[in-house]
């Protein structure tokens, strides 16, 4: 018990200097999957991947729409550091349980390239993301006509949503600050009023590095599932932290994906598909009111918007796709729980708090199910 | 050739008085197809649907971004005079060529349900008109959380698109307006900065009324095809009027399908594949600028968002779908040719014309090719 | 380690009075998921829904292509007990991952119904498989038309797979001795040359009973997954049984869900996808290689084949899926884990052995993690 | 008159020493768009591809299931002289209107790759297609698991379908005599039992080079539509040329897309998509017994079946795409009409005869509509 608490402290004392924000779900002993992570255990391990969060908490107390309290805000996702409108990557999305909203989805299929930024906010806020693409390409050149790719899931659980308190400059400021290194996760950006299984969630990300070489980095907006059904590793984690009051609404979950490897769109395809892998093993049925959707993109190569006819590219074959899947669905897993591990709890409109997955029962139901032997 | 300008004349008196607008193809005698039409040749026939428009034209000369020329506008199909949101109708969707947006597809095609009116805008302004149906729904009452369906083609030809000067009120506005009887067409609501086949194009629409009684109703927002490809009835017209200036970029086509058919989602859906067939009839190649998309629903059900755990309703039989494909394909095709025969021509942004389609030109090709005889 | 010993044998000997098997999941106190089972924990356990196994097993020793020997066979899922080609049934079917075949997708998905018995087979006798429902089919009548649905799985590492052994009247068998209560699991009918993560595997199956009274049952051929992945419910069972040999090529999995709840095909189309979230829990990554299908039929209507042009029907509101979805997934699990605790050991081809899943090791596992308190 | 007459003449005449066979709409003056064709005007202009026909016609009179008549076939089209086992190359596949089979198509999806020829034939004998296929595969070398691509139409309408008279041998057969050079078409191969809006039709096929060089080629098999329907260049030839006998139950097409230029998977499926809108403009509704399907495939490059791990290529730019999207809808459309106007009435089981398409009264028609006016 003394060594469960030390190790907690250790953990809390580590996590500080490096970002400032609770322990990840490694940071407390947990392994998910085999391959290894790349170096910040994040989408941005993928050489070039930017994120920039805007955050917009304001105000408690009880809701009054247009007033607040917001807890609320825009992340967004960017390919590489070049203007990515004239250098398309390829891509390719898919709606895994529909009920939301990713726009842009039928040009990136179709077409096969991501030509934007990614950008997450809430449900209602979709209209402002999707013009805050559309300004802060405006402001890169005349002449554009860009299809925004813009993901939602809700927070009117916390937050007053139908006061739409993001506006379009806080979707160009959260392209504009989007940066490599280490990615804030929870409660921040696009998941500053998620939850998942009724723990405070949010945004969470994770890598890992195949055999050959080549990353991939998942980037969540974690908002799904229900306490009962929680599972960290295998571990039916919800049936032994249960929950006090009545089950919240279940939400949805975006799955970002990114690798370097060199692949085509409908190999990207099959990427998206096994998100719902990674997702299903911590435990959600993706419900009928579940917005799941998975967009994956390859910074390989660059696509200009030129009037060359043709591209040459190298391509991964089918063989070695294997391990991709594998690290998808790794990644795609610790990345939720790495939300729910970092989020603080969070109080919101009308008092509501949602609390956060409390680390040291965490550890025990870890240990009582036999898992984090190796640290004591 | 008298006859043929008498006719001609007697075309425009006759259009007059119904609603002040250039004739409509079956006003020159084309004939496209052989099912009825229903009462005012229009997606309201089918009975509850509204339509609204909202016009936008201002300024003229030379492009200054954010000032105008403004040629733009929306256009908000509303399913049934109800509250729609309260009482879904079973809706299908579907990417014939992705290179544009139709938002809330995913849930469309999830749950086989439509909940919020159709609005359809320019490509730059689809997040006000998201943000605008949002607003729409929450001055209905509080607590919803609508997935919008926006669908948009370019309009930047003739139109300050990067002015965007579409706004969320607009949008309210068209879903508010949004009246039955015959539909105005050509250059309004949004099909104001609109063309097709190099010739001024928009709003369109027909209907068809299957022998068993059942209406299908089409809308298009027609802003697709190059002039060398048009054709009208099977008449190859775009190689008989060719177009003096260099081909314009080509664009796209929303097609919007009603019936009062009691079908199921995976029916819907069918219809919306029968849309690029007639489509395909007026010439197109649906290039891959293209961003054509097709959404069906059916009024012959209300799916009630109550907490009742069943719906019982009576479906036709797959052996009844033929004659609704066959008036899908039809209304389809005679809605495009008659944004283009009623819209006038127009003078945009920098002064560029795009010409109306010359009635009399059109009517001595398709005499030349053996149509309109009963006519003379 | 006594108490063990004492239980594997009292499951024998419990196990052997009903099916003369090897027990299953439950019966060696494996749980997977919360809802309660039907009486046979079987996809028989929704009402009228017959399952017939026709099992090849002949010859031993060296591989002698068209000699043997064989270890293959057929599995017919039938609906109901009614003429099926006259009397259909709500149907939907999805490409979880495509490295294999299941015909009549495409008819199934786009007319939503299911007009055959659905037969699995061994990857090179789908012709056999689909002339055979040709032969059955017209043995029931003249002037019929039907498009078998015949998935397979690859089970050449055991059978003399070029030699293809399942003739026509193989599968007609399968189809007319098919019948309802338990079923006989593991090597036995199109499960006869399967194995899942290295271990002697194919056929399993399991139901699920929702709070509403409706049934949902899985069967599946299972023939997918590597040994280091497999988790049972949970547990890294793989890592802690590891093979000795190399890795066996991966395989695949087919996956047929069954429901007396009143769906209509867009809604048995998500219980598809929700395949793939069990099939995930058990550790698969679904690599390249495999081939991975689902099917969902609803037994509630009978859409007859007549000159009717209507159907009415009461069908299941959205909210009223997520038990079915959560249903879905538990019995696709445990349908997996049903296969591999009741296949024995199987040598074939070449003296090639595939081993059982050890039951005392796998309890002792289970243990180590957590699991299988309540019966020690 | 005598001019038509002497034309007529002079096209048999023409006709006779390149293959036998009627005039093709070519000969006959028809023209559809406005591409220049290949050499052969045929799927073999697209370097390497190869096309075998096996026709069964065998006894008349009464249908005895089992005897005869026979009036069916199989047909072949194989990308390559090579092994394409073991140098697949790219390839999508798209069900248009379901009511049919294509077996294959989840994995020619899912991997972006064709690995066999592609085999064309009646619908109840798709079982003996797919096992040909395996038995060809077989023949090549061992240890090979092909998934077949086999596609149906029905011919019973003629032909004593439920004898089942195609074998596995003659699927071979069509696979090895497999040829360049100009296709013979018509009632040959797969398509000697089909009619296409009430004539006898069967195998057609066109070619079209677009500017940039690369061909497109289009081999049908028609079997589609109805005689009111039928437009050919967009002339209502169907009710010109009326029927006397109630309407056929209208039926299904297969179209298979063949081009040199080096498309990837995705660029290949919206080929697919392209041959729907030929289709539609000969007068189909896609009604809902059909089963309308398509292929595409490149054979700019092979795909080796090695241990490789990677595949340099070029690509297309989507802006290259859009004269390839021409040339298929083109190609799609010619390929129909020359199937009707190659076959020759045929004779079949019960004494029913399906008549040609009459070319005399087709001229005569395509004058009045203002079409063949060069030859006059």
């Amino acid at each position: 018990m003394i060594a469960k608490i030390l190790f907690f402290l250790l953990s809390l004392l580590l996590a500080i200097p490096s970002h400032a924000q609770r322990p990840r779900a490694r940071d407390l002993g947990i392994q998910i999957g085999t391959l290894p992570t790349g170096t910040y255990n994040a989408i941005t391990d993928v050489e070039g991947v930017l994120v920039g969060h805007v955050t917009l908490i304001e105000g408690s107390g009880e809701l009054v729409v247009g007033k607040g309290p917001v807890r609320t805000g825009v992340t967004a996702i960017v390919p590489h550091g070049e203007d990515i409108y004239r250098n398309n990557v390829f891509a390719a999305a898919e709606a895994l349980n529909g009920n939301g909203e990713m726009t842009g989805m039928a040009w990136v299929n179709e077409r096969g390239q991501l030509e934007v930024p990614v950008v997450l906010t809430n449900t209602l806020s979709v209209g402002e993301g999707y013009s805050g693409v559309v300004a802060y390409m405006l402001k890169q050149g005349t002449g554009r006509v860009p299809l925004p790719v813009v993901a939602e899931c809700y927070d009117g659980g916390l937050n007053d949503i139908a006061g739409r308190h993001v506006t379009v400059d806080h979707v160009v400021e959260a392209i504009e600050i989007a940066t490599g290194g280490a990615v804030p996760e929870g409660s921040i950006g696009a998941g500053t009023g998620m939850r998942a299984y009724g723990f405070k969630a949010g945004i969470g990300t994770a890598s890992r590095v195949v055999p050959d070489g080549h990353t991939v980095g998942v980037l969540v907006n974690a908002n799904c599932g229900r306490r009962r059904g929680l599972l960290i590793a295998g571990v039916p984690v919800g049936r032994e932290i249960p929950v006090q009051a009545s089950p919240t609404r279940d939400g949805s979950i975006i799955v970002v994906i990114a690798t370097d490897a060199p692949l085509v769109p409908h190999q990207l395809r099959r990427l998206c598909k096994r998100a719902a892998i990674g997702i299903g093993r911590t435990g959600t049925v993706s419900r009928t009111s579940s917005g799941d959707f998975a967009l994956a993109f390859s910074t390989a190569y660059r696509l200009p918007r030129t009037r060359a006819d043709r591209d040459t590219i190298t391509t991964l074959r089918d063989n070695r796709l294997n391990a991709i899947f594998q690290a998808t669905i790794e990644a795609t897993e610790e990345a939720i729980v790495n939300a729910m591990c970092v989020a603080e709890p969070m109080t919101g409109r009308d008092n509501r708090t949602m609390p956060a997955l409390p680390h040291d029962k965490l550890i025990e139901v870890m240990q009582k199910y036999g898992r984090r032997q190796a640290q004591e």
